[in-house]
């Protein structure tokens, strides 16, 4: 059999494990009455959401489905495109679709079962989501390698696929993003601080707008943007292995197609670990969630490894390609722990500390945790780079970067299902507190929920580190893509047309920030009128006695997400293009190295710091410091209130935006010369 | 008479004009009673942080001798260090000295003789610090150059000049940005906000430190941050001509002499000019203070452009490199005026309206316009890249980056004297507040202040720009240095320890203001805790029939400035010289870069958001939205005391950090071979 029929097959296998995981989790109960039509408005309104995206993302990619149709003169990058933007649709959308089926099932199986059945039910409810991301993965790039993988004229076209993929993880992430935190900030902000009523509370209209972003944000955002990092870095190495030289090659002793095909085998082997994984986690659900999340994440980590090592040797490339994938794995872990450490540790309780003086030291605090949390991921990332280059004969450093960015991603199927385990968790508990399921049912899910914000803040940071590498493997690549073009072409530092682009790059991460943060900010300030309006208009609504107009709530979130999606997903996608068709490729690689650099640090400080203060509220909340009410506790929702757009909105958007950049510079790199 | 006396000359002719400036200052009344009592604990308490912080400055500028001279086993680099660090300090601790002896003057010419006369003294006081900046850069760097200058074996020793200077302006920057940011957050967290008495009221114990605070933080800090830019963009460009290529000298059609002395030249002319500005404004004290400073900067600048032009002319350059001066003088009124817009303008009022619905919404405002006030300026940075690039012959455009940050530096004199204006200003409206002096002395104080609040914005914007044009130039510098010692040196962004190093160099900012935003966190916590005691121990104070003991709260800023200064400074002079020797040139090249773009994209973040707080809580203060006491005016309270620190303590750091690391590089790039 052809091997290049492998991944393509394996991704089919991805989709069959997904669906009969699906089946399992459809079997069980969805529960009646008020929790059915709370879960059912849930569902409705993340898929209205999704469509009405999708729309405007449709009239996007058509455009650049044209432009690139007239830039290449053929219809293989432009169909690459448009199966990476479909690929990462479809992802995004059946994993929020099946997650929006799992929430009410978990808080049904918490009421009726017990802890360990919902655990199962939550976690098989993300794990489709990340069995699907992966597989669309391997389907769709290995189905169109088989096609132009050989072909040395269109191989260049597969690129285009990653940036379909990476123009709907934008826009997902960014809309996504704007949705959720609008909604969550002007639920908040009213209903707990104003009203006085718990979060979650059924009297709340932006409550189900709320739920609604979770899965929007958390879900199909996050998948998009895996998705995108995954498939950005085998597309990645796949195009360093094809520019690499001669010299190169024989250094590492190996064919330029055995280099080529490696990413998608590592890949190809990362999903059967992944499947691994999930069953590793099932068969621990007895355990305490931390502990089975943990059993299933690292087993998977160690099987692969070793997987990697016959993966590498059965092609007979050089063996310390397989340390670059160990270099990956173990980095990916450590900048995961890092955040865990700075969301969690000590410096939370520095941070609520601060309350005691007031929302301002908390905010001075939590900037300052954020700031001083790049140091070690930074380190780890300078680290990889050192390493893979010091690993590799010269001149193939750079396919070394890749393949590290291929092994820390090649797991993503149950690093994503974990991840996207914590909205659906933390849904599970919104619908037990709407329809008033009793203390019991929300012991459960809130100890699922607390669980599902450690592994989400783990995630984020594991997104952001894979990110900076995938785009780093984008940006070699498309300086070695630009080289074959362009004979005599240069990016050194003290050359002024890239000093002036680095400059130009620092520019888009701060602007986007502000242009996304604004974005939660105007549309929480419409949420929070309109929930003021229905609490003073609606009679009997703070009394339980009448119902909340929750449809208007979901529609001002999903107006603002996709009015302010807009500008921020242009940017991304036209400024590469105008830089370097306006200036030139050397000052289009010196943007990329300075956006590179300003994401990377502004995504882990606004994460990081997020996350923090989130986890400072709730450690108040608790019973420290004062607790609830409290001075401290006002204080700690201010810093939480910020925060949240900070790693739900504008902190993830940094690892999107720099992919984009890349990809479209990657794309448009043959055609700059 | 030879050309080379001239600076160091006109170096002297400024100080002498200083000193006839201090002289009309001191003949104006210092008052009496309170308000001498009061001026002189300002004046003394400034005086005796400066002799502490100085102590600790010496004994680490005495380690940094002694490893310079094993280094370069020679006492010219050694020798040029300890000059530019006497030089520094001098002009600090000079203009510190007579700011603190201005702002009494100034607060008694209010209330005995009116605005015209209180504005002349104000800003006379403030001319001294401008005048002696640029005096004793003349004077110091002036007379190294005559010493040096012709030498080629030592001429490199200059730098040492340059390393003095900004590590004594790291110190100065980062100390007094602590000292005076906890004071200030401390004084007014228990004062305005816990114990409802205003700001600067005598009976509140931390009033003094904060205003001894002004002194130290935005003369002496400010002062010496300016020097080091002005310095170091005369070193750079003395460097780059130095080193420039045969080829390229042809082209320019001058001598390397003429090249190497253009900037040294400019600055002297721009000494001159600042000093014409300097009398205009004084000519002008009749109108409005707002109208006199402006006709003084822009009737300098005017002044200085078409000076330039015969200097230029006069030495035999390429006509064009004056066009890089008109871009320089150009870029830096520009980004100036994008900061008053900023600080000032719309973005103000939109941060005041987000206080309508709580902090957390002042705090997600002011971020934003932060992050988007990037925009511009570094466009402009970029734009004056570009144009000197395309002005100049291929290979001497670094050259014109070099002496477009001259020519926005010339006329520091002035730029300097309305910078110093703003702290002396605000002194004299705390000494009218603490003695009591009535109503129509405050209204003529406060006036004074508030165009002091925009001159002081501008100057931040300015120095950020200067800064980060200084320290391209020093890099160029460095890279070219380093070329003439590495016969194959390249700075490729591929190259992965280039890559590696960008990716370290990017930690630094975001470390160190970390690190400063800590240091005030805690330091105004100690502060709070100090000023609570007082009211509760001290009986009477409340009542204002006792007093307070301001001389602890001095002591408690001084000790953590002096305290939490010592690790940035460290992390600043060594990190260069552990990745320059540790892992090579290539690696601190990029290492530069990668702190180059993001020093200054987080310099103008915080400066302007935490100016854009500010002046909305100023705002608020003025009736709008409620006015004093609101619930509004609570929620921007906290956005302003977010942004003291971003503001004044870890924005400016930004400046020096970075002119820091690459001074160090360019004065051991010799070495690294």
């Amino acid at each position: 059999m052809d091997m290049l029929l492998l991944p393509p097959l394996l991704g089919v296998v991805g989709l069959c494990a997904a669906f009969v995981i699906y089946r399992i989790v459809k079997k069980h109960p969805a529960g009646e009455g008020l929790v059915t039509e709370i879960a059912d408005a849930i569902h409705q309104g993340a898929l209205v959401f999704m469509k009405r995206e999708y729309t405007i993302l449709f009239a996007f990619a058509a455009v650049l489905v044209i432009l690139l149709f007239i830039g290449f003169q053929s219809w293989h990058t432009p169909v690459a495109f448009i199966v990476g933007a479909l690929s990462s649709a479809l992802a995004g959308y059946i994993g929020m679709y099946t997650a929006t089926q799992a929430n009410v099932r978990t808080t049904v199986a918490a009421a009726d079962s017990g802890a360990a059945e919902a655990l199962s039910v939550a976690f098989f409810g993300g794990s489709i989501m990340g069995l699907v991301v992966a597989s669309m993965g391997l389907l769709g790039l290995g189905s169109l390698y088989l096609l132009f993988g050989g072909d040395p004229e269109h191989a260049e076209a597969i690129h285009g696929f990653g940036m379909g993929a990476s123009t709907v993880a934008l826009f997902s992430r960014v809309g996504g993003g704007i949705f959720t935190k609008s909604a969550d900030v002007g639920a908040d902000l009213v209903g707990k601080v104003e009203a006085g009523i718990p979060e979650d509370d059924p009297r709340n209209p932006g409550v189900i707008a709320d739920n609604v972003g979770d899965n929007v944000g958390d879900v199909a955002g996050m998948g998009s943007d895996i998705f995108e990092s995954y498939c950005g870095s085998m597309i990645a190495t796949i195009a360093i292995a094809s520019t690499m030289s001669l010299v190169a090659l024989q250094q590492l002793g190996a064919e330029r197609s055995e280099l080529m095909f490696a990413p998608l085998a590592l890949a190809s082997i990362g999903l059967l670990c992944s499947i691994a994984g999930i069953a590793l986690v099932k068969m621990s659900a007895a355990k305490s969630p931390e502990v089975a999340l943990r059993i299933g994440t690292i087993g998977a980590s160690a099987i692969f490894i070793a997987a990697a090592w016959l993966v590498i040797d059965s092609l007979g490339i050089h063996a310390n390609v397989w340390w670059c994938v160990v270099c990956g794995a173990v980095g990916g872990a450590l900048i995961g722990l890092v955040t865990e450490y700075y969301t969690g540790g000590k410096p939370v309780r520095t941070i609520a500390e601060g309350g005691e003086t007031g929302p301002a030291t908390v905010m001075i605090a939590g900037l300052a945790i954020g700031m001083e949390s790049v140091v070690i991921p930074v380190l780890v990332i300078a680290g990889i780079i050192f390493a893979t280059s010091a690993l590799l004969p010269e001149g193939a450093g750079v396919y070394g970067v890749g393949i590290a960015a291929v092994g820390m991603l090649a797991t993503v199927g149950i690093t994503m299902a974990i991840d996207a385990y914590g909205p659906v968790a933390d849904n599970a508990g919104g619908i037990a507190e709407m329809a008033e399921l009793g203390e019991e049912t929300r012991n459960i899910t809130d100890s699922l929920d607390e669980v599902g914000n450690t592994t989400a803040a783990i995630g984020k940071g594991f997104a952001i580190g894979a990110a900076g590498l995938a785009a780093l493997a984008i940006i070699a690549a498309y300086i070695e893509t630009v080289s074959l073009h362009v004979s005599d072409f240069s990016l050194e530092i003290n050359n002024p047309l890239v000093l002036m682009g680095m400059f130009l790059g620092g520019i888009f991460p701060f602007l986007v920030s502000a242009i996304t943060m604004r974005a939660v900010g105007d549309a929480a300030f419409d949420m929070i009128k309109e929930i003021r309006r229905q609490f003073h208009e609606i009679p009997g609504l703070m009394e339980g006695k009448a119902k909340p107009d929750s449809g208007r709530c979901v529609d001002i979130a999903t107006q603002a997400a996709l009015k302010r999606m807009v500008l921020p997903g242009a940017l991304a996608v036209f400024a590469p293009v105008v830089v370097g068709f306006g200036i030139g490729p050397a000052a289009l690689g010196g943007m990329l190295g300075g956006a590179l650099i300003s994401c990377v640090l502004l995504a882990l400080t606004m994460a990081n710091a997020g996350g923090a203060w989130d986890n400072a509220k709730k450690y108040v909340e608790k019973g420290n410091l004062g607790g609830k009410g409290s001075e401290v506790h006002k204080a700690v929702v201010v810093g939480d209130t910020m925060g949240d757009p900070f790693k739900d909105t504008s902190g993830p958007a940094m690892n999107i935006l720099i992919n984009v950049m890349a990809i479209v510079s990657l794309v448009i790199a043959p055609l700059l010369s």
